[in-house]
């Protein structure tokens, strides 16, 4: 049988089950792999231009109008392959106008999403494996690399010896670190875990009864985590502006009388160290003792500021972490390390491989082997250890501990610049990187449009929250690039805006 | 005030609260622009290298033992910065080792999970940009291009309009696509969706009524969804080898009639067109048909067969699919796309956002943009459709046909081999690129020792399966440089290695 006769019509190739001796013919990739070192140079030269120039230039926000995108793309893919340098045009002419770059050094939005070179190397090599280390021998280096760094880190940030892998005795305990695409993820698993733990050996009806406990304050993660696990009562206590919006365990244990006696089960807490409107830091002391007594899970929120334990003298709103269950903070905010990178630790695994392990044959791992994906919602990951490994070795404590300072002294510095202004005032304490602050006597209106303002100029990004019902701008420093100068002229302009929009009274005809 | 007197034991920086006029001094990165430029474009080369090099040489499957990395790397972080060659040295040294490499020719493991040059190039803008694109406005061309990219592939497979975020006549519908990270985040996602719809306006208590159907072919993912989601009642259908495997719409008639007449709640239906295990196809027209008669969401988990309806002769797997409520099938598997990069798409994106969406003031968007963060669990997401457009540019229709051709080819040829050999059998139809086998007449710990000694080569990767109680060998081809001649190679060595293992009778004693 002839070449000729194993081709189908479509370019398919079929082999006769019986003749079978001849393979088909082979595949060419459009790119080879001396392309790629071609354009890899080439990409590696684009971000440094995005980096070193692009970066200094552009709105930090982007003003480009809804489905802007779709009227300047094809309907459709190509049908024949077109030459990368068309595609690196059009991200160029399509795709930069529609980015709010997060790695301007005029970023102060939401929190940090911190890049580094170190770490983008450390991503490179990722895709270049491309490995799926769900298990142990999917790929061992990417779950033993990851065991090691977040032990790196867990030592690093001071956090209770419990939550290593290989514990200071050179011992495995029952805890361990695990790298979580996000902080929700994190809330997520720790809730599920908590779950599985309370509701061992009850009545599946029991589910129904369960009570979650976070404050007003905490990110809508917990929220959301309650409604994916379809857990019934959620109770978003209460904070205010006289405790600095932080929980307080009054009201918690009042929370947890009241729903013990009409025979709900109370299972979970999640406390907040650095919440997302205001940086509030909810005592992991009072909250973790009360837990224990209660027999809650509690799991400690550190999304933003966990990191700052890096420097021992940022570590109070750590204290009484060794009575939580298990703790998250995200080194993809402001430790250097690209998205995603979410650090979560638990002082025994053992509650989460009850509530996420299923183990089919053609998976299981030989051994006494750390598998992952038990550890995790999803079955597959990528290897994202890698980044951060790089991220440590490069930096080294050192240099961490200079970095997180230097954000700190920025944000005091902001916050007295704040606080000396008579039109100003702060809302609440400056934390970490975060300032919040607002135009003193006026109202939500005014702070809005003064928010939208800026933004509208392109040179700063801030974004705005609500503090006791009072519309509260949130100055975030923390990109990986911001200087002082940076802040300095971000306040200079602060300041120009309020003043003109007091001056010329626009601020009754400005709505959002 | 000095700055000396600004300065704090720690080295952080103190501002006096009145003072506050002097910004603290510059951090400097260790790694700066140029820097990267240069171990940028080293990275690219060592990425060559472990291509054209390492792949064609190291063990497929690694053959470390458990915790040999730790025994290599210090117990803790550097405390000083380390240059970033000593970085890339460890990689050799420690990591490369420990990796099982997805990406060799020989790999032939679990499904594969393609990287491409252009996916790469993606992957490194999407680190650059560093965006988190959970809202519209945190970065437009982050949502923007994912919804374009989605409709672009939706189109080369041929998906029913209802999934498209723009349709045919360029009007938006009430569908549309999303990338998630993984297949398993997809079911969740749609379970999720199901249940939002089906308790809407229903008691809380009938929440443990709700029974989620699938067979005992579909992916543990189903089983680990309804975990979370607390779901009571699932129903493991059975198939058997008469009906390859596949789920019979009669079996799921008689499970739905029997949970409805003792007054449970049917609401959720994972079909899955390419099961793990075999590839077994279930109907998706006559399962479709029941679902919307007992009102369940259908889901059809096409993880990584899903992506061969590129070929117009390979999409009778789809037939019913206008049937279902979600469909997701894996760019990162066979289509070119380095993970994560799960495309789902349903044909209602309401109940999704009713399961997954809050949205406090803070992150709020303007106008009647697409938040892609209510179409998740997580809140952050990072820009994914990079990648996946840089493979549909660089390649195109015809290439990705002829690319997915190849495979089938590879499989039809290699599936030929197999029966015409008499102590080989093919275990169920050979689909895609997956060839189910096992040596005939042979227990299962003669295959399982074959398996096994195959792995220990180094020379390929194949995981087995249980088949109606038979332990399986899965050939699965699909790997981006996969070619004749490493399949041929292939079949050459499970040939010598099953002639040995039954020459020398060594089977009895050679247990797993």
């Amino acid at each position: 049988m002839g070449a000729d006769q194993l081709r189908e019509p479509h370019g398919g190739t079929i082999v006769n089950g019986t003749a079978g001796n001849s393979m088909p013919q082979g595949f060419q990739h459009p790119m080879g792999v001396e392309e790629f070192r071609k354009h890899g140079k080439e990409m590696v030269d684009f971000i440094c231009d995005y980096h070193a120039n692009h970066l200094q230039e552009a709105p930090v926000r982007s003003n480009v109008e809804v489905d802007y995108l779709r009227r300047c793309v094809p309907a459709s893919a190509p049908e024949e392959g077109e030459d990368f340098n068309a595609v690196l045009t059009d991200v160029q002419r399509t795709v930069l106008p529609g980015v709010t770059h997060w790695q301007s050094p005029n970023f102060f939005a939401y929190f940090p999403a911190n890049s580094s070179y170190p770490a983008m190397l450390g991503d490179m090599l990722s895709s270049a494996f491309n490995v799926i280390g769900f298990s142990w021998i999917s790929s061992p280096a990417c779950t033993e690399l990851e065991a090691v760094v977040l032990d790196w880190l867990a030592k690093l940030l001071d956090l209770p010896p419990a939550f290593l892998t290989v514990g200071p005795d050179n011992t495995k305990g029952t805890g361990g670190g695990v790298i979580q695409g996000t902080a929700s993820e994190a809330t997520l698993v720790a809730l599920l875990a908590a779950r599985a733990q309370k509701l061992k050996g009850r009545d599946a009806a029991d589910a129904l009864k369960l009570v979650a406990y976070t404050s007003d304050q905490a990110h809508s993660c917990v929220m959301k985590a309650c409604m994916i696990a379809g857990i019934q009562h959620v109770r978003v206590l209460p904070t205010s502006a006289q405790h600095d919006w932080a929980l307080q365990s009054q009201v918690l244990q009042e929370a947890l009388e009241q729903d013990e006696q009409q025979g709900l089960l109370p299972f979970f807490l999640c406390a907040t160290a650095g919440t997302t409107s205001s940086c509030a830091i909810d005592s992991l002391e009072l909250l973790g003792t009360l837990a224990r007594q209660h027999s809650l899970w509690m799991h400690v929120d550190a999304a933003y500021a966990g990191v700052a334990a890096i420097c021992p003298e940022h570590r109070q709103a750590h204290e009484g972490l060794h009575l939580a269950h298990s703790f998250a903070t995200n080194a993809h905010k402001w430790l250097l390390t690209n998205f995603d990178c979410c650090c979560l630790w638990v002082a025994d695994a053992e509650p989460l491989k009850a509530a996420l392990s299923l183990t089919p044959v053609f998976l299981r791992a030989k051994g006494n082997a750390l598998d992952y994906k038990d550890w995790q919602v999803p079955l597959g990951r990528r290897f994202r250890s890698l980044k951060l490994w790089f991220v440590l070795r490069c930096y080294g404590q050192r240099k961490l501990q200079e970095y997180i300072r230097h954000h700190i002294a920025l944000a005091t510095s902001f916050a007295a610049r704040v606080r000396s202004h008579p039109a100003f005032e702060i809302m609440a304490p400056p934390r970490f990187g975060l300032v919040c602050f607002a135009l003193k006597g006026q109202g939500n209106e005014v702070n809005k449009a003064l928010l939208e303002s800026l933004n509208q100029t392109g040179r700063v990004f801030l974004v705005g929250t609500e503090l006791g019902g009072r519309f509260t701008l949130r100055m975030a420093i923390g990109s990986a690039t911001t200087q002082a100068h940076h802040v300095e002229a971000a306040w200079q302009l602060i300041c120009q805006h309020a003043e003109q929009m007091l001056a010329n009274g626009q601020h009754s005809s400005i709505a959002n």
